[in-house]
């Protein structure tokens, strides 16, 4: 469990910015045939083997290419990764790992690495065996597609049918050197309707300590992309990479290091702004939704509060439908496992205050209804009752979530 | 944790049966004024005190009527009950535990019963006080409706945005005299639209001993409401109430009697039915979804398994589009905290095998859509792991629910 940690003030965010804003890492991504038309195949390479640490979906049914990429990490370095979207090579069994396999030994094969350097990934429909033929083929393109390769194909080559693309990339300093991190992620969308996957890739050109990289990532996973929500689905395939390449050539950092805590925050920003965009671009979503709840006894208890109210299907509609209905954040904190008192909690969306220790406020539903028509809904919630705070980000429920999800397969 | 017990052979069905099917009970309800149009007010009262049990929302924000009623529910007695739709009387503070005070007592004066002895329970919009004076007015015309009076007054008096009344009575032989159990019950829907909320009154003629009743309703309530679910939403009004007037004359009944178990079963039966009644019309419902697990290693195990199944959005609106995806259904049990072994994992849509011991059938596509065209939707999953089993009951995921709850309150 970790507590937030960014400062703006620490870093900043480079125009444009992808997994090759860092220094030493090239990517790209093309079409391979597993989509009709949209890129398919993507890959990273660092110049040098690269520190790495990863973060696995907690669902039971782990997907054959977590098992192969788990195995390379083993060792705590990675060179290269390859993603396919189209098919998640998700409860395909013996044959499903023996592809995984023969698609990381290509890759490497291909790239000059060593397969125990390389990572492999799938995201889109589940229980179809990968199409060998096309991944096979598409990977002994890649030196083809490679002298106008660029992290934005990376980036279009993830996503299954997110409406837009997700990278961000930011610069801080370590030491005097400017250090990049730079992401790129997928969220939840279907190849053909079927599993929703989040991927998230974070580049660094920065010196960081193994163990210290691992810790990092686990850390800011807890309170970026542990704390969004689309439909409260885990897929068989989620996965986040983080890869530390040195070519920054700043002091090797760790824990103790005097600026851990400004690179840090630059690898919380990086990977909050990457959730944010996810749980945005959620399945039918039109509205971003936040919810930061504030004086709780424990850090716990305030995510476990903020999260109940970001997953409520009543107050996803109830946002959808610009509807300030107050009373369904009250009922999804009620449910969310941690006692609160009725008589201390305050609740504000946006601007307006609509509880007030316990007793609903003279607001204007008018206006109420006015700042639910933004994009960006910001719900507070202030327990009184301590001194820790969360925030959450998910999306309202739509129609669309509806047609997504329920039109038969083609 | 209790493992269901419904032997169809230990019971009959009462033709159009309700909570005054037992005998000593009466009913009624009737247009008190809180909804524009239809009945809004309801009570029950048996000719003597009953033994009574009750269970409650785990939501931390109990409303003022669920504490009202608690208090007389100490001794284990109650004569009548009174419902209100309409309003919840919930998160209304001081003033809302007063007017359920109020509300209690002067329907205990018009009835001729102890205050300690009555209970009292609302439902409909959170966060406003209760109209007194429409309650007041409707509680003192009860007298007038009485004549005509009847239970199934009493179920359309109770529902909200529910699509039809949920009744049922059985009645079964314990030491040779007839006993009958009825009940009534309410499920998901708004008044205006906000809070969902589920609700049940059994009524029975049996003589049970207080404890074993409880202890009976708690058992039953595991296999029943508490296996439902419509959105996830732990409403602050849920509540069950079971009486027991011992106007069948039977011997007392308690765990030790040689038919408890006909008793306990038929008890369930109702509970069941009226469960899936609520799940069946759920919101923009239009399928029943029964998922059963077997083959687990515990039953705390296969009810974890079957619910995050039948709650799962994505499993819920591919089978609102008669997609047989399975893959959903996989992803689901994989992320219900329960382990479980890919290669021992079988399912089936009603009829048709999808997936065998880990591996994909190959079913008809066609075939699993005509399946999905039914109004009885049942799923099944073997684990082949151990001997525990499980059933869940929901429904659906459709247009409807999005449209029912994102318009805004009028």
């Amino acid at each position: 469990m970790a507590t937030s940690t960014v400062s703006e003030e620490l870093f900043s965010i480079v125009k444009e910015g992808t997994v090759t804003s860092p220094k030493g890492f090239e990517a790209g991504g093309f079409h391979a045939g597993l989509k009709r038309k949209r890129k398919d195949l993507g890959w990273i390479k660092s110049v040098v083997p690269a520190n790495a640490a990863g973060v696995f979906t907690m669902n039971t049914f782990q997907a054959p290419p977590l098992k192969v990429t788990k195995e390379s990490l083993v060792d705590g370095k990675l060179q290269g990764l390859i993603v396919n979207s189209g098919n998640a090579n998700a409860f395909t069994g013996k044959k499903g790992l023996e592809d995984a396999y023969e698609m990381r030994k290509q890759f490497a094969t291909v790239m000059g690495l060593k397969e125990t350097e390389t990572a492999v990934t799938s995201t889109g429909v589940i229980g179809e065996y990968l199409p060998m033929e096309a991944i096979s083929k598409g990977i002994h393109d890649i030196p083809n597609y490679k002298a106008k390769a660029s992290g934005a194909d990376f980036a279009e080559a993830i996503v299954t049918t997110d409406t837009i693309t997700k990278q961000v990339a930011v610069t801080c300093e370590i030491n005097g050197k400017t250090v990049t991190i730079g992401g790129a992620a997928k969220g939840s969308g279907m190849i053909k309707p079927n599993m929703a996957t989040m991927l998230a890739f974070v580049t660094t050109d920065a010196e960081v300590e193994n163990n210290a990289l691992q810790s990092a990532l686990s850390s800011v996973t807890d309170t970026t992309y542990n704390m969004i929500t689309v439909d409260g689905e885990t897929s068989t395939n989620d996965m986040v990479l983080l890869l530390a390449n040195g070519q920054a050539e700043n002091e090797e950092l760790s824990e103790n290091h005097p600026e851990w805590q400004t690179f840090l925050s630059s690898l919380e920003y990086v990977c909050q702004q990457l959730a944010k965009l996810i749980a945005k671009d959620g399945e039918g979503a039109t509205k971003l939704v936040e919810v930061h709840v504030k004086g709780a006894k424990t850090e716990k208890g305030a995510k476990a509060i903020a999260k109940s109210v970001v997953g409520s299907s009543l107050v996803k509609t109830a946002i959808y439908g610009t509807d300030a209905n107050w009373g369904r954040i009250v009922c999804a904190i009620g449910y969310s496992g941690e006692s609160v008192q009725e008589d201390s909690l305050s609740i504000s969306l946006g601007p307006i205050k609509v509880v007030d220790y316990g007793m609903t406020t003279e607001f204007s539903e008018e206006e109420a209804k006015t700042y639910l028509e933004n994009e960006n809904i910001h719900i507070s919630i202030d327990l009184h009752n301590g001194y820790e705070e969360a925030t959450a980000w998910g999306c309202d429920l739509s129609y669309d979530y509806v047609r997504i999800n329920a039109s038969y397969r083609t």
